[in-house]
């Protein structure tokens, strides 16, 4: 059971302490694929700056080469073997590095994301070796351990290689996400995201309320007026400029989403609401995935705990993100925003306003015509016996756009995840079924996207 | 040197690891006051219960009684000996549990909150017998070790004493302030506070705001959505019937402020800002004092932490709270809030709000005409050769409030603690000036509360 093995790893790469496990888990990943005869390389990324200053090495990415056949199409299998943080306290029902096979479904921390289908697609390429069938495409991989906190020094790392381990890559496959239902899905878009801190600077150190109420203009106060004409509770963005930025939605795309097996009544109870914010299935697939959305996270600075404290806080930093769907562009959004002018001015505050764009994801569209589609389609049609869901994610995978911008390839996300496997969430599973069946689409897969009729240069 | 014991003894009263400190400096107190030859009494008030379920013996009050003439008044003297928390690492030039002397004034944690005022005074007592002179009233103490954390089991103590230990009492003094200027000050009025948790509870868990924003009504906008509707950022208070409640400020009243001795420049480099909420004195002066205010304090259950988590928070708690001042009534005030109905109906948000008044402690006012202030006048005549300020404190002493209702008695305060003591904050200090001529006052003030003529019964 390698699965076993490499979710008994605590390869938590936000965590500082779990840096040897992390370099261990590389190490490991490096080792299996030197193991199946790969050409395999550990690329150092440097190092990490900690907060406090201090650098940390980063775990190094493998690569690994299977075939190299000039006649051959050529994919590139992206994954990551870190993982989110995860403890018994938090409400395990069982030790979450410890997988445990319950009814079908393997628990542990790092199972559905993303160790199981990277093995699957190890275990695609060993089915080949098994049989002694030659591979029908050349395979390589590249395998991070830093996805889970922002895949530090993976780009530097593709543009270094766009020339050298991508030049004759043809398609780029991820899989780390999930179908949305039952039914396999293949993933062709992803919501980008702009992440904003603004921050108020009153006083210069926090104060009483009782004894400084009523004399001082309170950053909080400032701050609550700005959050509020951001968006309103039934989901309207008030920013200028947004929503008429928003690629409207095509007829074509709407009967797509009407054929998603999705079931309304069972997304409320997975998240416990009684009611959604729109009551149809298109309404609620397309604001989940190609309408933007303003999320307010939280306030750095302010009183957080339990109890009562009376204090004015002398500087806040309210945290808020806006998803970005085409045709948004997050240098246009950064200017929308612009709570400076549009609201601050206006509440006349000595305070000091400070809006920073700390993060600028675009999101990542692919042509659900495209060939590497096609053959996605056929594998599973061959494996499971069904037409795909044709689905996207809310989230943002920012290693798909930069992927697309760096490489000019064509990326495809062959999700083998359940819709139900609790990612970065306690008890996370894959099931035995998803597992098993995946690597057989993966191993249809290869052979379905060799067929692509190789256009001559 | 008494105050450098006593500043020694790290009575942390929020700190349960450093109870036994706190025992100790309630012992040290009761030695003291027996030493010279007072009637002490270590009283029980009971435990205390811990979040966690354990409970923790409360500090024990002390008593203290030094004669019992009928015929002379008698006044009590209200005091604590805990402190707040303090550590070199926040900032503080020398040890905070180590008096330390610089240019004339001691600093230490605990030297003008409160410890310092209560030596003050009984120092003045001493003065008496060291004098071989019979003291002109009949003196009480009552010192508690629990203020910083709420004066948790004194209203019962109080209660349970109102006939007995409190019977003969005709006045009690508090001397836990401060003055606002360099000028002495005695203390009429503090305002009270009504504090609100304003919860409101959406999905079952916290959602990825990229995999679930746009399809739920997030409880953050809901939350600011309300919150936008209790002040505006120039200070003027939205809750309907709160400003229509407030005795309105009399000529006399105004006429008082203006002879008050109060540098707003000074004020303003203190607290670190440009602009105040009000250019003049009066306005000012009155806003800290006699008119309510809004403080958003913050918001429990968002992110607040450094960085960027993209988190829908599942269920947030606002913390809120409102100065109370005369006529407001926190009955009242608590169904003027009434958010739910003013603005969350209209939300038509499915998410559930609930709203707490976690404290509602009422102002306290006296009358300034009154023969204990009229004494107090006198004694900083003789001993500052100046008339004092008549002034409020703008934060809540509710055990004043509650000396008032539950025992009836007149109550004053009269701080000796500079505008400059940095009380809960680093480097507190007592000035030796403050210390000496404020022993000097009190010696003074016992001497003037006993011409005080006893009307009989």
């Amino acid at each position: 059971y390698i699965l076993l093995e490499w979710v008994a790893i605590e390869s938590d790469s936000s965590n500082v302490l779990k840096r040897p496990d992390l370099h261990h888990m590389m190490e490991k990943a490096a080792q299996k694929l030197r193991l199946m005869g790969g050409m395999v390389e550990l690329v150092d990324i440097g190092q990490q700056e900690l907060p406090d200053g201090q650098t940390l090495a980063l775990p190094k990415v493998v690569t690994a080469q299977f075939g190299s056949d000039p006649n051959k199409r050529t994919v590139c299998i992206y994954g990551h073997v870190d993982v989110q943080p995860a403890k018994m306290d938090d409400g395990w029902a069982t030790d979450p590095y410890n997988l445990t096979d319950i009814n079908g479904n393997l628990y542990g921390r790092g199972a559905s994301d993303n160790k199981a289908p990277v093995l699957a697609w190890i275990h695609a390429v060993e089915a080949y070796q098994a049989l002694h069938m030659e591979l029908p495409v050349n395979v390589k991989f590249i395998i991070e351990g830093m996805e889970e906190t922002g895949s530090n020094g993976l780009e530097d790392m593709i543009v270094a290689q766009r020339d050298i381990f991508f030049s004759d890559v043809d398609y780029i496959i991820i899989s780390d996400c999930g179908w949305l239902s039952r039914r396999p899905a293949l993933t062709y878009g992803t919501r980008g995201n702009c992440y904003f801190f603004a921050e108020i600077e009153g006083p210069k150190q926090d104060l009483h309320s009782g004894v400084y109420g009523g004399t001082v203009i309170e950053p909080m106060t400032d701050l609550i007026g700005i959050l509020d004409t951001l968006i309103d509770p039934n989901g309207k963005i008030l920013i200028p400029g947004i929503r008429e930025a928003v690629a409207p939605l095509s007829d074509e795309e709407w009967k797509m989403y009407q054929d998603i097996q999705f079931d309304l009544e069972n997304y409320k109870n997975k998240i416990g609401v009684d009611q959604l914010m729109y009551n149809s299935k298109v309404d609620l697939l397309a604001h989940m995935w190609r309408y933007p959305t303003v999320s307010i996270h939280g306030i750095q600075g302010a009183f957080s705990d339990h109890g009562t404290k009376t204090v004015i806080p002398a500087k806040v930093v309210a945290k808020f993100s806006i998803r970005q769907v085409p045709n948004m562009d997050p240098a246009v959004v950064k200017k929308q925003v612009n709570v400076k002018n549009r609201t601050f001015l206006s509440l006349k505050s000595p305070n000091k306003l400070k809006v920073t764009m700390v993060i600028g994801a675009k999101p990542w569209l692919a042509d659900t015509q495209d060939p590497v589609f096609e053959a996605g389609k056929a594998a599973i049609k061959r494996v499971f016996n069904v037409d795909p869901d044709l689905i996207r994610e809310g989230a943002t995978i920012p290693i798909a756009r930069t992927f697309q911008d760096v490489t000019g390839k064509s990326i495809i996300m062959m999700p083998i995840g359940g819709f139900d496997d609790g990612l970065h969430s306690q008890n996370e599973k894959m099931s035995r079924y998803n597992y098993i069946e995946g690597t057989k689409y993966f191993i249809a897969y290869l052979h379905e996207v060799s067929l692509i009729k190789k256009t001559s240069v």
